[in-house]
């Protein structure tokens, strides 16, 4: 099975192309967050050097929230063209679920986490084992605090350590160690940030469960309200309901 | 510290830039084994995306070997010409080790092994405690039997699994199972291949320690004579002395 994945929910965009358990092809750039602009030409890049004949592909993986609204709108947008173009289903990959999916077969409790502003993160937990990933606390919003205390709370000697990545280190490093001393620890550069091989490489393990969505029907999933919402919200106006797929 | 790193030992060419803790970039393709006409485009291509002055980095980090001498005598010619140019030292980076590294922060041994041909492989033994790797059994080359042999008797009850990667897996998977039961297991698609990020990321770790070599005196290391000085060696004319850096 052969799956497409992009990642460009944060500060990387990112594609890749991977075949049941070949990476064959990635490419990934963490600048400037021009994703409108890159996320194409990057794809059209690998399909050359490939030689990748699109309708060759199974699926369309896509890291599909939480992020940046902008970033989740323009690599859905992408798969949902490109899902409807050549008619192949879509996989939707909860965001914080992927980038965990970095770190396969670590020790310990494995928790992402991605600046959502306002001393807010995007996070989740996990654990590997019988070479699966194991949710034991599923993607959310959270205050940083309330996260590094629910981790403390839980750790336990079987937990000696928890592994942090993701764009969130940079703002908490210092934090987290106050908080967490010697039992935390942090992801080296290769591996600390959203990669679409990962996603892809997941994608395929939802493909084989079964777990597609239709083009038409795919969205991102944001976990928050955008600040145009929360402001209407709070100003009492007009009050917008927001539907299934934006706030989930 | 910014560190541009080279793989094209095996079946991948890949091309990625770290800075610090953070991955800015990586091309990788496995599609066909051209690495002589893609690996300079790529990182062509990687430092326009990146708008990368590359007076900027501080060392270029290649997988030196052991590999496919084609392979290594392509990435190591461009990082000699790059440093060079540009007046920067090389980081050498031993191939099965960058490998092992796509795997840090893994619970249980970890081994890489890579295709050496006349059931053969390159491979090694690896640890991640204490946020490092930890060598266990330096690379080296090995027949597949010897080694399966070898991590029989090694493992005790606080290695429950050994994680093998590499391109090694596609050949032996049957033959490991067979040896090691469930006490194997086998990386997924978006690590069980040699990535330039890994050795990039691996790379300032070294750079940090002050291992660098000289553009003009690094070379490879293969670990095997070439098929051509083994059969001049086995037909006994005019034998070679191999130099250092061909038969480390």
């Amino acid at each position: 099975m052969k799956v497409l994945g992009f990642e460009a929910s944060g500060l990387v965009a990112s594609v890749a192309l991977v075949e049941d358990d070949i990476l064959l092809g990635e490419y990934t750039i963490n600048h400037k967050r021009t994703h409108s602009k890159t996320l194409m030409p990057m794809l059209d890049e690998l399909k050359k050097r490939l030689e990748l004949d699109l309708e060759s592909i199974d699926a369309i993986a896509v890291a599909s929230g939480p992020g940046s609204y902008t970033g989740l709108r323009i690599s859905s947008s992408t798969a949902k063209g490109l899902g409807m173009a050549l008619n192949k289903p879509i996989v939707s990959v909860p965001t914080i679920d992927g980038l965990a999916y970095n770190m396969w077969g670590a020790s310990g409790l494995v928790c992402p986490i991605m600046d959502a502003r306002r001393k807010q993160v995007y996070t989740g937990l996990y654990r590997f084992e019988d070479s699966s990933m194991h949710t034991v606390k599923p993607q959310a919003v959270m205050d940083i605090n309330e996260l590094l205390s629910f981790i403390c709370e839980m750790l336990n000697d079987n937990d000696s350590q928890v592994l942090f990545l993701g764009d969130g280190i940079k703002l908490y490093h210092d934090l987290i160690i106050e908080r967490l001393e010697n039992k935390a620890d942090f992801a080296p550069a290769h591996i600390n940030m959203n990669k679409a091989s990962s996603v892809a490489s997941l994608g395929i393990e939802y493909l084989r469960q079964g777990e597609v969505e239709s083009p038409a029907l795919h969205r991102p999933r944001y976990l928050k309200l955008s600040q145009a919402e929360r402001e209407r919200l709070d100003s009492g106006k007009n009050i917008l309901e927001p539907s299934d797929g934006e706030f989930t």
